[in-house]
């Protein structure tokens, strides 16, 4: 057991300890850090992550993080309003946005259906996106997540739910990535990649 | 450019960068993992940091950090308090306490003389501790910093600022660690050793 000599930094050590990733050893380095900054600067810190967590919004459309109750990307009128990107989380919004290759709205779901989780369809925001489709004027849904089982499961309750609007369902393309070798890719991959290739415009 | 979807959002992500060792991705993350706390564990968090900066203390006496003007080792009078053991910062003396074969006192010099870091020796707590030997009670220090170019520096620095005192000035043992092979120990710490033999009890 790690004594510290004062029970302000064990405080610290502690609560910084239970960030993702972080160990008791960097904690402590975190800590000795922050008692290393002028106290203005760690004034700035701690009043981000408070108003982070206090003030911050969640777009009543797609439900992405927003500071306004409606989202930039759901008030922009020049992107197109009739695709529905689908995906997990707000990373996920912000890798899609980074490609540049995509100019109509989302939604996020907040997470993914995960039995062993403990994360059924009601956990997450299925439903809204029914009631989205339902109320018109979407004319095609990307389920953009990830290509692991819980990916597929989800992919698949969604388009069951929205067999009934019948909008257009599609997926992002799974195959090899942009750079890949083929005789370094796995098996599965290549296989789905060889079952699900593309014609080459002529 | 990664392009964030709150205000809130990127202020946080920007302040979780700056921390030692954190990077862009990571303090996202991070980000994202908060806002997913409950509030009162973020409250915590942002107290548990605020506290740590603005109520402090050090030892006045070693420069430990401490939650009262002196620490409680310096207070502890089952302490050998004739030896001073003399440490760059505060994570020297935890891990000096937990292999629990000390039991004199500290003092705690806050840094390294490190010309190239723009430290010298006025910057460091080597005043204070030459003022402690000189108001007696005091038999041996310890000079326990690293072996290196710095370390060295330093130690040869306060055994100079020591010498009209006549305090007994030793450094602790450098050479093999426990459980390393010969072949595989560098050539300066296995020089040292050989010359820096100790004699075995018989």
């Amino acid at each position: 057991m790690q004594e510290y000599p004062s029970e302000l930094l064990g405080k610290a050590v502690d609560e910084l300890a239970g960030l993702p990733g972080v160990g008791k050893k960097t904690a402590l380095r975190l800590a000795l850090h922050i008692l290393r900054q002028p106290v203005s600067e760690v004034d700035d810190f701690t009043n981000a992550i408070s108003k982070l967590r206090h003030e911050v919004k969640y777009c009543s459309v797609c439900h992405n993080i927003s500071d306004t109750p409606v989202c930039p990307i759901c008030q922009d009128h020049s992107r197109d309003r009739s695709t529905v990107c689908v995906v997990e989380n707000v990373q996920d919004v912000m890798a899609i946005e980074n490609t540049q290759q995509y100019h109509g709205l989302y939604h996020v779901l907040g997470g993914i259906i995960s039995p062993i989780d403990g994360i059924g369809p009601s956990d997450i925001e299925i439903d809204s996106l029914v009631q989205r489709v339902e109320q018109g004027g979407i004319d095609e849904i990307i389920l953009a997540l990830a290509s692991t089982m819980e990916g597929d499961t989800t992919n698949f309750y969604i388009s069951r739910k929205l067999k009934h609007t019948g909008v257009r369902i599609s997926v992002i393309a799974r195959g090899i990535s942009v750079g890949d070798e083929l005789e370094y890719t796995d098996e599965v991959t290549l296989g789905r990649a060889i079952i699900n290739r593309t014609a080459i415009d002529k």
